[in-house]
């Protein structure tokens, strides 16, 4: 993620103490608002236990704003219409936790970068400027690593990776590793089918702890530009994932499964072959869908296995009920 | 762990052997029983099979008695009752498997521990004195780690993480993760929430292998004192989980949700947020709990999805069985 | 795995392209046929659409034959009834898609397994000949691996495992590691249950990445020759899988149970401790084994938590849609 271009924001480090400070524009600039001119400079964030006048709070309604006055914080966001209260602390915004998660994303672009001594990286693999890579981590030949990402300990990126920039990797993810199909023999022997395809990362993706995505077998798997995942996903062999969609953790989606921009998936959720979750499909945590299935419709809500609409799912379970 | 304090017991490392001795009168004493000064030694702990002169076996009920009777075994940890019948080799115990178990941790005791040279351990983290660091581990700055705790191989352990004394960490687990939080913007692109807090895991915890704990996002996530926690789960940022609760393989928690003393968890259970598992409830294998949720009563079992009294559930799949 | 024995195939490595050469004999000898002496050679294994002259594809069917002959691939495996087409690229063969995997197999044995710098390896532990072991791959004191083996990046195999030949390893992968069994104390408190025993995976078995599997309490934890086990499994101490069994990703299995030969297991799949599944049973996505169970029937087909019939578990679906 590259630094927001902020020229009214001061960002610096003072010494070892690695000091960001963030100004009242410069948050204003961040959101695309009228800037200010206020200068007032803060060094973190924080929930309200924890604050002090260093520190940025937020308060998404009535009842966490009245918290947060009570806290020793030095500047709260807090809704437009907090604005009326009058109370200098309060820096009112169209939406508090996306300002505060913004700040948040400004003060992490000025964390220094760099590749451990112990990361192993092939002499043919490519990595981008501003990239950090743990220690432990193996990028193999011919993987392509984009900029500024941020590559925890111990992850393994296999040589047909390629990943785009300001991708997230946490420690011990596997990423293009072998897909899991075979083909039995008539000796009741399995043959693994080649998987010598590819997996591509675009940009802006986060992948979670000791997360596992196959590579293709024979094509590509993909995952798409702003996709969030968990830790212990995994993603098998030809998945295409779309863009920006939510995967969270324990989730296991198999091979050649499609899952379409802004879906959202819940933990545990458990995909089969060939399926289909549709654009801006949300399924419930836990919630099965099998081989072949297609289930549509944006904002949808299915539970349970196998998933069905929410609304059928509840009906099931107090059909249970009765006698 | 440390080793008792036996003044009776002889552990030594017999050269390249590495061999414990434990005395009959050494068992006595783990067990706070009244010592009779029985000198006989043994070497290892073993299954009937395996058992020689030189092993300890227990018996937990008559048939178990019976087959120890007839193995190899120079002692035989058997129940009070069994006293009576002469065998030399019997040491009659109030709980016998729960003896065999404390003179296995006895015996593990005198395991040396090293850290291993590739390990990377941040000049600014803390290893406390007896702890094992495994190859490729990784501890980064400001991470504290207590005494007497074993770390795995290829173990993360991030910077807001502390660990108290005597605690287990297998292979390849992941500590102080980035929590898996998330704002939406009006683009549909999604920006993290920020996750800088903390996590803290009590004395005598133990983590299995490849498992993955998130640090809090602005405040704790913690483990409480003598928790167990299997192979491959996952633990959400701001997780609360007691004292001595047992958590089987592959069961995720999520973010906020809390985990009283004493609370058993099976294997693939899944917790949705903010949710409440009460003191000393017992979760079966795969049940799923609703974000929001408490489930209460101590001794409780819940099992299904969602997750009802054991009673409810069995009540429920009986009427699906009927016409 | 080794190279055939393949007199009449040419297999080289040009320089560096590292090229295998596959000729339509060579292919002829993998599959048993009789050799035509048809030289013609390619290098590569190929999908349809990034076929060329240098490359083999397969068609199973009709159709697919349809696209193989509109594609630019230099050699079509197709069903032998295939053969009265007369084009000159169509190889006829008994199961195109199993000579495919046959001829990838091959292609693979040829890559070369070096042991990367910084993998440690006990002194005390013996890696035979021909195996490749990963960057940061630990391989403990005692442990056994055999020949030919290919063991990814940052695995753990713990002392008490014993690999054989031609086995695969995925990154990540924990092998040996302590099994999850207490003892619970009047106070409490558990103590670890005595987790001495060890891990035998015979040969030709392939582990997914990040799977754990535990060596045993007091025995042996088993995973039989020739099968096949995707990411993030987790199977037990104490277990014993038979051969060529499938274990699709994610799937639990708790200690002690048992997976005869050439069960099939699907993703998700949950099983209790001292659980049966049978010669060839197989478990739906999901399913889920009680403690004790037994499921049995070759080719027999369960679904569900619990796992039943799949007929029987239809017919409970469609029951609660039922007025």
């Amino acid at each position: 993620m590259d630094a927001p271009a902020l020229e009214d924001a001061t960002a610096g480090r003072s010494g070892d103490l690695l000091m960001t400070l963030i100004t009242v524009k410069g948050i204003e600039e961040l959101l695309g608002m009228e800037p200010s001119g206020d200068g007032r400079s803060f060094t973190r964030l924080s929930n309200f236990e924890k604050a002090g006048e260093d520190a940025i709070v937020f308060a998404q309604d009535d009842a966490s704003l009245s918290l947060a006055l009570e806290s020793r914080a030095g500047l709260i966001l807090a809704p437009l219409k907090a604005a009326l209260n009058g109370d200098a602390r309060i820096l009112a915004v169209k939406d508090p936790k996306y300002a505060f998660a913004l700040c948040g994303r400004w003060m992490d672009s000025f964390v220094k970068h760099v590749i451990h001594d112990s990361a192993v990286i092939d002499a043919t693999a490519t990595v981008g400027r501003g990239t950090a890579v743990g220690a432990g981590s193996v990028i193999e030949a011919g993987a392509i690593v984009g900029e500024d990402c941020i590559i925890g300990n111990n992850v393994t990126i296999y040589g047909a990776t390629t990943l785009g920039d300001d991708v997230v990797v946490q420690s011990g993810a596997v990423l293009g590793s072998i897909g899991f199909g075979y083909v039995r023999g008539t000796d009741g022997q399995y043959v693994r089918f080649p998987q010598q395809g590819t997996l591509v990362v675009e940009d802006d993706v986060e992948i979670g702890a000791n997360t596992t995505i196959d590579r293709g077998a024979l094509g590509e798997t993909r995952i798409g530009r702003g996709t969030k995942i968990d830790n212990l996903v995994h993603i098998g062999h030809n998945c295409v994932i779309g863009k920006n969609v939510i995967i969270a953790a324990q989730t296991g989606i198999s091979g050649s499964s499609v899952v379409e921009d802004g879906a959202i998936l819940g933990g545990q959720v458990g995909i089969g072959e060939h399926a289909t979750v549709g654009a801006g499909v949300i399924l419930g945590g836990g919630a099965g869908v099998l081989s072949g299935k297609k289930m549509r419709g944006p904002g949808e809500v299915f539970w349970g296995r196998p998933a069905r609409p929410l609304k059928e799912y509840l009906r099931d379970l107090a059909r249970l009920k009765k006698r």
